[in-house]
């Protein structure tokens, strides 16, 4: 390890960071953390500082830090063979084998993969995906992307535009015109407090056929959702939304993109989303739980009908003109299958299940009653708990308090990372899905404490 | 090793292959290859073949295959750390060890880096960039980006729009309405064989500048090119271009986005390719050469101007709002940091330089008067042979007899791996900066004989 000054003068000079306030970061006025191990739920910094991290980095180290076995198929891959390309039908053991390995996990009817580098860009490939497809199918100007607002597609340019959350858009002048947004399936936020969930789901359902109607079917290629509402505020979906969605989207010849990012290979204590939530998408997004983050590896799995379409679109026009330098890049294949088999041989989906749930509930149990939480919902290892200035009345937080922000700061004093999440007064929870009741108990404790620290002053 | 059937299997049923004819990978009717091991300039598959890779990769493993340093670098860093976020100022040894080491590297006037993942969504982060720089200055309408046919930017939606390659463009529907391109610095196919050097750049800044003009400065933000044309051909700029060029951009406010992703780190004979061509860029795309492949990493260098703007943003309006959730990844900053550190202590940018040299005067010795040569260029450790039916009357071949395919085909056959270009009948070449004198002989003389093999029945 370097000496810290010299470490943090680079950091301060030469770094830019992603999401960080880059004059602060600049001029040495906000805050740095220099990460030099972790293990199991915990990180641990240069200063020597522990911390339980319940948002596993950016909910994806789903088998915890600090695996061997991971470790070590890395290293043998890096020893091996670092890198060849997988242009033009060129592969490595590893490269096929887990694009062997997502098919097995994958929906019955879905068993080819893409494979790219991280959400995004597997978002951006999707997209390529459906006006190449329609394109196929003879209707090229099938080409706008439904996304719900609040939703999390990437921070690109098309990817940035599909998210629907206002801090992406903002002094970008995105969401770029290719992309429309419909309503968000916040039950919590529903304008109608009486409305029933179902209610609620008809609604949305008629708001995206409205939507499809002002614009034209014939210029709507794809709707992109989570199955979940992942960064946008981690919000499970209405009951009945689902049922309610798909036939909109089938009548008017639409296709379904699941983004699976958050919520695949066992987060929801099922191995993917979709099926957890009964969709049956055309795409699924996949990253961050494929190699829990060991190495970088997104994928696109496409249906078997679609791939005809793709079939019949090289028989006629050749190769397909797409491709990342990186695609199926043999360092994160390689992390990728052992990540898999630890996601099975640990029985982590099961344990996202039973002590997400287990977390969930004393959660709930710790905070519903408290009189500055309007909210504490989730589903497998997934939570959130949103904050409102007076819950019965419905009346918010001025996002000029920061108040979510300074609750969060309150449990990293108290050794707990969850996160403030990007618009709301919302504290995020997805911890590895190897935490333990213990952990789970000690996140409540610490998340309860933090919010009266904060709010004792209110 | 599994069995080759069941890898061969699985390889047809479930892995998309990018630039790949689906139909025919997925019918078995086109030939695969499983690439086990790699060292030095040499790639071997699983049944023994051990290939010439005269392309590097994707022109990416620069240092060559099989560096143990690299190796152990990333098994270290696996077994440490290998994952942790670098959001709101957190960051590695390795992250921050490498964003120094690549502002070290850069021209001087070029000290931040923002890490990606490839060169395409560094070339999105740019674009970004300029959207939001163009926005805290107060001119949003500064937004159309103008590249160049026969560039290439990346395979993504914007990314591609911006790669001037019919390949990348049809059947998607690109390029996009936000890009235009202006002409290719393409001195080969000028159109008055009598045109020198000198004036064929000045026509090339008159066709950017009418090009600006029409669509009115106000409405452009950037131009982005390679210094050297890429994918597009492998084509170095004619004398005075970027002499001509660059006061054009100055003087409509227009920024420069030079895009070394192939340049970068000593494939020119220099560090970076700007440097080499007297370019004075705001942004600067790194990917490939940064970590010669062994781990994906990307990133964009911004100028110390171009930075004051994004200090002065974030003052006004908060923490930028952009980000991958594997920016700057531990295993990727890692690899760099070995990577950087081998090409200064084994002299590679100076063997790119000597040999490199070498390689081309042996290259055009050998075919510069062949009867189907039209051209034979580089620079640095790059070269491309560009092959015509009547080189003195100027007639191409017919794409349709798939003459360079054929020849790349008959030199894989004689142990020697080069690159088709996607556009135009042109064989690539960009070896590894560790290439021998010996090996480039043998470069030299595999393509002589797969030419003559292929064209002797023409």
């Amino acid at each position: 390890m370097l000496t810290n000054d010299q470490l943090n003068h680079w950091d301060r000079e030469n770094f830019l960071h992603p999401s960080t306030h880059f004059g602060q970061h600049g001029r040495g006025e906000s805050p740095t953390r220099i990460v030099t191990t972790a293990k199991g739920c915990y990180i641990e910094d240069r200063d020597g500082t522990k911390l339980l991290d319940a948002f596993a980095g950016l909910y994806c180290v789903n088998v915890g830090y600090g695996r061997t076995e991971i470790a070590e198929a890395i290293s043998k891959q890096a020893h091996e063979l670092a890198y060849y390309h997988s242009y033009v039908g060129h592969g490595t053991e590893a490269s096929i084998t887990l694009a062997h390995m997502v098919a097995e996990r994958a929906p019955a009817h879905m068993n080819k993969v893409y494979f790219g580098l991280g959400g995004s860009d597997a978002n951006e490939t999707n997209v390529k995906l459906v006006w190449y497809i329609q394109n196929v199918l003879g209707r090229p100007e099938k080409r706008k992307i439904i996304s719900r607002w609040r939703g999390y597609h990437g921070s690109g340019l098309i990817t940035g535009s599909m998210t629907g959350l206002v801090p992406f858009h903002n002094k970008f002048g995105l969401p770029m015109s290719e992309v429309v947004h419909t309503e968000a399936p916040y039950y919590f936020r529903r304008a109608d407090p009486d409305m029933s969930e179902e209610a609620f789901s008809a609604h949305c359902a008629a708001k995206l056929e409205e939507l499809i109607e002002r614009e034209g079917a014939d210029t709507i290629g794809a709707f992109i959702a989570e199955p979940l509402l992942g960064t946008g505020g981690i919000v499970p979906p209405p009951a009945g939304y689902w049922d309610a969605i798909q036939p909109v989207l089938r009548k008017h010849d639409i296709l379904l993109i699941t983004d699976e990012v958050v919520t695949g290979f066992g987060r929801m204590g099922t191995m993917m989303g979709s099926t957890h939530y009964g969709i049956t998408p055309d795409i699924i997004t996949i990253a961050k739980g494929l190699t829990s983050a060991y190495a970088p590896l997104s994928g696109s799995i496409v249906s078997d009908e679609l791939y005809k379409v793709l079939e019949d679109g090289t028989d006629k026009f050749g190769p397909f003109g797409h491709g990342w330098t990186y695609s199926a890049h043999p360092i994160g294949a390689a992390a990728g299958v052992a990540n898999l088999k630890l996601i099975d041989e640990l029985g982590l989906v099961q344990n996202a299940r039973e002590t997400g749930a287990y977390f969930r509930n004393a959660m709930a149990a710790a905070l519903k009653d408290h009189r500055f939480v309007g909210d504490a919902r989730g589903d497998g290892m997934l939570a959130a708990v949103e904050l409102q200035r007076d819950p019965g009345a419905r009346v918010d937080f001025d996002a000029s308090e920061k108040v979510t922000a300074q609750v969060v700061g309150e449990m990293v004093k108290r050794g707990v990372i969850a996160r403030a999440m990007p618009q709301g007064e919302i504290i995020g929870f997805a911890p590895p899905l190897c935490m333990t009741p213990a952990e789970a108990d000690k996140v409540v404790e610490v998340t309860r404490d933090a919010l009266d620290a904060v709010t004792g002053t209110l």
